[in-house]
């Protein structure tokens, strides 16, 4: 099989134009087939700002009402989009900017209501997210995309899916990733890459020096068992080796701006079986 | 050949939420191979005066600034175009939301200064109508289109175009239409299909029973002659016209709401050879 890449950025890449700019560069050079999918960043939160659209909380979890859904397709799905796909035309990679809904690639179901315990009320209450869209196994239409792909185009997709219903629907970027990487490893020898803020798993994080080159499963046990990894990255690492086990060939995880050296294998942290 | 039609919609259609929800309807049964361009609307005026971006007119032109770009880049390529296709894909249309810059479909040309006389400043001045972009018969990459077409996807335009460069332009969604079905002509016997406000060419501007069916050139050049075609409408029907001469089976204008009737040859006015 061929190899795929499927890369995720966040905030962290799209918020900084230079930073930007050189990971499209470094993206558009990469050999074989990938996908790219991003996040949202700064630019939705000060849209709403100046909309006065103010962020919808209970409970302390962010909800997605109707007003922040507009916002998110507007900025996602149209500006951040366009304009990745803008510069990477201009970098002579035939990419083509994607929501979940074009093509029905990736069909969410929305949120059910969630029961949590609300301190405030001393009670059990139903959290209603909104317009979030949530993911399965069935959810992206591995088929579709691979034909696409296979056309010769690039697909990038921003965080925005759909219900099949008419309904646009805001789903986590590392979650759409995650899954699409997953259904695609039928076709390739698929590797999730997530680009963040560090230099990959640390030894020490205060020291991005002390990357940890490789981890498979039993070292991943021991450095837990240790408290080496950083309470923070136990959810997204557990994912990771989840992923792993239901096909992939890999994940690394590092920082954008050493893309060019994925190629070589030389990228980050690799997560591997 | 296959037939195509490529059909154009404009505010009228898209600032009407029932309105639309019917012509998308209409469009997803309509048989054959079709393509979607859609103009803007008041959405992307509204957003503009909550933002406090002011239209810039130059001499009573209107120009395309960087933060007007931005406010069409989110409000048509994002918010109506991802909109558009979450309905299509509820009417069990497989439609895929695009700009020219995506899969470098539509490549444009920065409008270059234009020479204008300036009865203000009695002198002539240059325009800078800044990132507009205008096509000619290279623009379009047709065959590219017709590999997304083949392959079973519905491809839906905003009027938002790219100079291969990394810049995204406005494009008017009437000339894409128009350049775009032209372009198409040699793989498809393609007909191009304007939605607009009124049910077609009328004998009597206020008298919508007053339609013209059909009109070809020599009757054209009578009904011109007579004074019989509203002043507004001459510009449009030079274009199309010219359209048909440059290889396309027909142009069709007239109201979206008569979109079922195209399959049987019964929307609007026709303009053939």
């Amino acid at each position: 099989m061929k190899p795929l890449y499927v890369i995720k950025i966040g905030g962290n890449v799209i918020d900084d134009p230079e930073n930007l700019k050189s990971f499209l560069s470094d993206f558009s050079a990469l050999k074989g087939d990938k996908i790219l999918i991003h996040g949202g960043g700064k630019i939705a939160t000060k849209l709403s700002r100046d909309l006065g659209i103010k962020a919808k909380l209970i409970e302390g979890r962010r909800v997605t009402d109707g007003e922040t859904l507009k916002v998110v397709t507007m900025v996602y799905g149209g500006l951040i989009n366009k304009n990745i796909i803008a510069a990477l035309q201009n970098d002579q990679c035939n990419a083509i900017g994607l929501t979940g809904a074009d093509g029905n690639f990736i069909r969410a179901k929305k949120r059910p209501l969630v029961e949590v315990y609300s301190e405030e009320k001393g009670a059990k209450i139903n959290i209603d997210y909104g317009f979030v869209g949530d993911l399965d196994d069935t959810s992206v239409d591995s088929e579709a995309l691979y034909k696409l792909l296979e056309a010769g185009f690039t697909p990038v997709f921003s965080a925005i899916t759909h219900d099949g219903k008419g309904q646009l629907l805001n789903t986590n970027a590392d979650t759409i990733a995650s899954v699409l990487a997953v259904s695609m490893a039928k076709f390739y020898e698929t590797s999730l890459i997530y680009c963040f803020e560090k230099a990959g798993v640390l030894m020490d994080v205060e020291d991005e020096s002390s990357l940890i080159r490789s981890i498979d499963p039993p070292y991943y046990h021991e450095l837990k068992r240790q408290g080496i990894i950083n309470e923070g990255m136990i959810p997204k690492l557990d994912n990771a080796f989840e992923a792993i086990k239901q096909g992939l060939k890999e994940v690394c995880i590092g920082k954008s701006d050493s893309l060019s050296l994925l190629n070589e294998h030389n990228f980050g942290t690799r997560l591997t079986k």
